[in-house]
């Protein structure tokens, strides 16, 4: 398989056709996955704001006051705000907001970013990334799957990696249920998240800088014959590490 | 980039020399990323166990029926002791065992394996990965990096993924601290696990079944122009879930 980053694309503004952009630079193929990341669709579909924006309410302001006393920095309220509005669940507060985001993802701030945002304080994720990749998919040119994908933390494990938001055209996830070792037992491993593994490949090439290269494609990857589904955030129920968050306080 | 896996590698056996085999069967090229999937190193470290070779003890036992309990299945306490002598510390004990392995690496049953594993019960995970992926990266003909990758779950999200275990040759992180994103502005993403991105993405070409390519190589991925620094799993002091988990119970 051939990864590669699209070279040659322009800052994104607000109603940019991000479809159209990615099809002038990049001779995309049948069957290539092309994986953008958020900070793009983002910025395509308006998401950039200013903290002025934000009007912060009582917790929002509690909040930000907690992480000041812990941190030693100012923190805004707005920024709480512009969280608190972003998510749907608080996993924690302190010693920083990791949230549930409005469409299942879990991650700090909600995945608000501070950086690559030009005339704007905070760009905020796409609404909706999995409707954000199906809109990309259907603008481009090729029959590729795409994928939106941000950089987050994750438990246990110090930096960060790249995840999938959203996919379109493919599965999120290969299932290997049923299908058999080279001894002919059932699979431990059950279910095999690629969109995950194909936004970590696209960052390798993205990277997190100045780079200018917010697209990669993966060309020559088969998805293979295999059961696929599409659950990738977990509810509550199944997520013991969330039920135990909810518990904590730091 | 490039990724391809290796074809043509035999069942690893107890004392293969797993780089002369790898060499046999690839080109390697100077800046090759090789990454090895920690179920052929385990092999040919003689990691292979049956369940009688544990004798389980007290907390093994009610570890073992605790968990038959819950999921009505029957477990077998020799499985459970496994874990416990693989692990430094148990994070979860139920619904099902989460511990962290005597490197450092939080996973389900210490990432003890049961396929791809003839002619015994069990697959540990190697000792000491980084000292694995030394050795390998040492037999090896080219000046390679080498990555010792293994399939595992991950809070928040469904499926399994590809994560580094142990690394030579490289640094585990990119590190952008001080780096400069788009606008001038100091960057908010600061570490990006870049070996646990080369695991993920050797695993969308090796699989999780009877594939029989335990190997990959990603060609021309450049680190680039970064600092790197080595802590991939985090202590328990910086680790708030890791602290939650111990508290809460199932
Ligand atoms: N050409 C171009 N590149 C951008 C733009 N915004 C961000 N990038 C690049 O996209 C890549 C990923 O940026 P990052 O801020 O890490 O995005 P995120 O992971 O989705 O939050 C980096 O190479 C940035 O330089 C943009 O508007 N135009
Ligand atoms: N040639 C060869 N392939 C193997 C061997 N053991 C496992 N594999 C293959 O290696 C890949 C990864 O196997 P898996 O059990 O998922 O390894 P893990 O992720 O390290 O636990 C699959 O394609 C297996 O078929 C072996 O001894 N020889
Ligand atoms: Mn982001
Ligand atoms: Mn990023
Ligand atoms: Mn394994
Ligand atoms: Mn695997």
């Amino acid at each position: 398989m051939e990864v590669f980053a699209v070279p040659g694309l322009p800052e994104i503004e607000a109603g940019d056709d991000v479809a159209a952009l990615i099809d002038e630079q990049a001779a995309l193929r049948d069957g290539d996955v092309v994986c953008v990341a958020s900070t793009i669709v983002s910025k395509a579909e308006g998401r950039a704001y200013d903290l002025a924006d934000f009007e912060a309410g009582h917790r929002a302001r509690a909040i930000a006051r907690r992480l000041e006393g812990i941190s030693g920095d100012e923190k805004d309220p707005r920024f709480a705000q512009a969280v608190l509005e972003e998510s749907d669940e608080l996993v924690m507060t302190a010693p920083f907001l990791l949230t549930v985001t409005r469409f299942g993802h879990i991650t700090v701030n909600a995945g608000i970013d501070r950086s690559n945002v030009p005339d704007a304080d905070l760009l905020l994720l796409p609404e909706d990334p999995t409707a954000s990749a199906e809109a990309i998919r259907q603008g481009l040119s090729a029959d590729v799957s795409v994928v939106v994908t941000d950089t987050s933390g994750r438990p246990f494990r110090h930096g960060q990696q790249a995840v999938a938001l959203g996919w379109a055209g493919m599965y999120a996830n290969r299932d290997w249920r049923g299908e058999r070792d080279r001894d002919g037992r059932e699979l431990g491993v059950t279910v095999q998240s690629v969109v995950d593994e194909l936004a970590s490949t696209a960052n390798l090439v993205t990277g997190e800088g100045d780079g200018g290269t917010p697209v990669a494609v993966v060309r020559e990857w088969e998805f293979g014959d295999h059961d696929g589904h599409d659950l990738l955030f977990r509810d509550l129920e199944s997520d013991f590490v969330r039920q135990a968050l909810r518990q904590w306080s730091y």
